[in-house]
């Protein structure tokens, strides 16, 4: 695993232009600034492209969009693949809306996507597959109940999308179709945070910039959100606060984060 | 009172469906996931009913509304009502525009609401009297003079409109046109806090799903956003903060916010 | 310089409409609120005008805008001229974009601005001269090297467009075209959370309320949030704290910031 990725992202800064949803767009841009990197956020169809042409990555979240907001995100894509920077989709609540269906199967055809992030359930809408979730925020019970089917789905997903899959979950999977990693780091108030996936949505698309291996450099942003949720849990717990106490730590942490703790912290698993 | 509304909140993990203004919808998120619920925030016309229908309550904001807002509210509101969940109204800054007011006529004469919560002057705006308020946060002044002119007031809006009427003020009224409880929890601060309000919104949906009596529902809601704000401007004092202190400490206080502690804390009187 | 700036905002409330990007939204809200103003934020064409009308200044933020927001601006711009109210315009991005140029242009002409803030790149690029830097977040790199040069710049575009300039850097640059005031308070981490200059750009229209000479009022708010920057950096450090706990203490010293504060730690040379 490369050992430098955050001390590359400090040096860089790269920008990361987020088509994003209003409720959580605040903490993706505060926690990119934290990582060392800097968030654009911009929506309108008439300039995504010319944003996302100077940004070095792109990240597209489904939750909160508008009726213009598919076409801004095509655009938004093809410019990021014109330019060979990495784009990043995060599924939202896709088992929510035919809406949020059809603008994924759009966004899949027209666009190559570098990375895939959800939950189990948005990632199986995905695939045409029925779901009863819905929402910002991940389900309390398990859609796919055993621990294997999750793996050869992943790897499935990837090879039918091209893209790498981060499937999160209590244990986050993360695979290329042929490497399959899982990820045993993070904590559960982290699924009480409105926010936290699309927050690893913009830590993605920084690592991503910085990545001499992308699949890697995917497992190390994942371990490094996961890792920034369990150093706030802690120092929640110190303070015996509660959730606002474990956001503002949140943000703390990706502060404190560097390639040292993320290396000495991250509990990994290679398949 | 009813002593088990949170216990049960979070063991049914109620999905509240909310369309709300950007301003204020992360704390919205946050206070749902805080007191067990979950939400989901959606607001395009094309997809708001099928959103509705998958969720335990629905919450209409009037802040910030795009010219398709309104559209999207009676949709949902709609679906709402033909699944028979509890649908809240919040006519912010109501008297602001006229946009806003033919909004809040045109949701009274399609939708059913369960419950409308506003200030004085939000409220008396709904009742087509003039008003000189505007903006998302309450007035430093007092539009009805009189204690006494409100309770009649509210329990008249009540009576006219078929909902649960929440007057949020120095002392809170609630009334359904023949009950009339007046709650005097909560603090100062709250009302120099943007989304105090809008949170309140939020609890009151995620108290509804599970309310015996929706009268007591609201009634609980009411005091145990207070007592929030209580147990935050305690915190914030004994740590010598500011606003930003209050903020953290709000959400603090939800996540710690139990049935016995909210039948302890609550400060109530019924008429 | 006037010494009792915060004491009458405090006294007056004066409601500042923000027609805002929602990544920093609640924020601008916030701080407004914290040092004794009130926030109303509306951008859909149909109510602008209204709402502008019943307030007593306007702020325009070019950040995530819509197709639909420039003509909000338009018409909110005109009402405020024709009311006589401060308009604060913060060119957002605006190198990232035609569209932000062209905003940009259609509002200096149909609109009179009391004020217009950004930092270098994005004041260059109103005067239509090309830059390299997109983003919410300041660059790294100044692009303009020497300091006299700024000076320079900063005047003729007062005199050029009739707006008071504050050029956010490591050193804030205010002038009215004659005067020219340096202010040196602020700090490194002001440039890593985002909003920070939607924020200022939230003060600056409550202080322009009720300042006696506009520009001194200006010079003013800029002091005041740097000094709260320094508070906050402060005490990040008293409690090894991160962005979310800098976040947090900002808001907190505009809560605490007075009058007395401000004329002790303000940091000024004037030219």
């Amino acid at each position: 695993m490369q050992r430098d990725i955050l001390k590359n992202i400090r040096e860089h800064r790269p920008v990361v232009h987020c088509i994003t949803n209003y409720v959580t767009a605040n903490d993706v841009a505060n926690v990119l600034l934290a990582c060392g990197a800097s968030a654009v956020m911009a929506s309108a169809p008439c300039e995504v492209a010319e944003i996302t042409a100077r940004a070095q990555a792109l990240v597209l979240n489904l939750g909160t969009m508008t009726e213009t907001t598919p076409l801004a995100m095509e655009r938004a894509g093809k410019e990021a693949n014109d330019k060979g920077i990495p784009v990043v989709l995060d599924p939202v609540g896709l088992g929510g809306s035919a809406f949020r269906k059809e603008t994924a199967a759009r966004l899949l055809r027209e666009v190559r996507f570098t990375l895939i992030r959800g939950n189990a359930s948005e990632l199986k809408a995905l695939c045409g597959q029925e779901v009863g979730g819905i929402g910002l925020d991940a389900m309390p019970y398990d859609m796919l109940a055993e621990e294997e089917k999750k793996v050869d789905f992943c790897k499935q997903l990837s090879r039918k999308t091209g893209a790498i899959i981060v499937m999160t979950g209590a244990t986050d999977l993360v695979s290329d179709g042929k490497r399959m990693y899982r990820i045993a780091n993070g904590c559960a108030q982290m699924s009480r945070l409105t926010g936290s996936g699309c927050m690893l949505d913009g830590l993605l698309g920084a690592f991503l910039t910085q990545a001499e291996d992308k699949t890697e450099g995917a497992v190390l942003a994942v371990a490094a959100m996961g890792l920034c949720g369990q150093m706030a849990a802690e120092k929640m717990e110190e303070t015996a606060g509660g959730m606002g106490s474990f956001h503002m730590y949140l943000l703390d942490a990706v502060t404190k984060m560097d390639d040292k703790r993320l290396k000495e912290g991250m509990r990994l698993a290679l398949e």
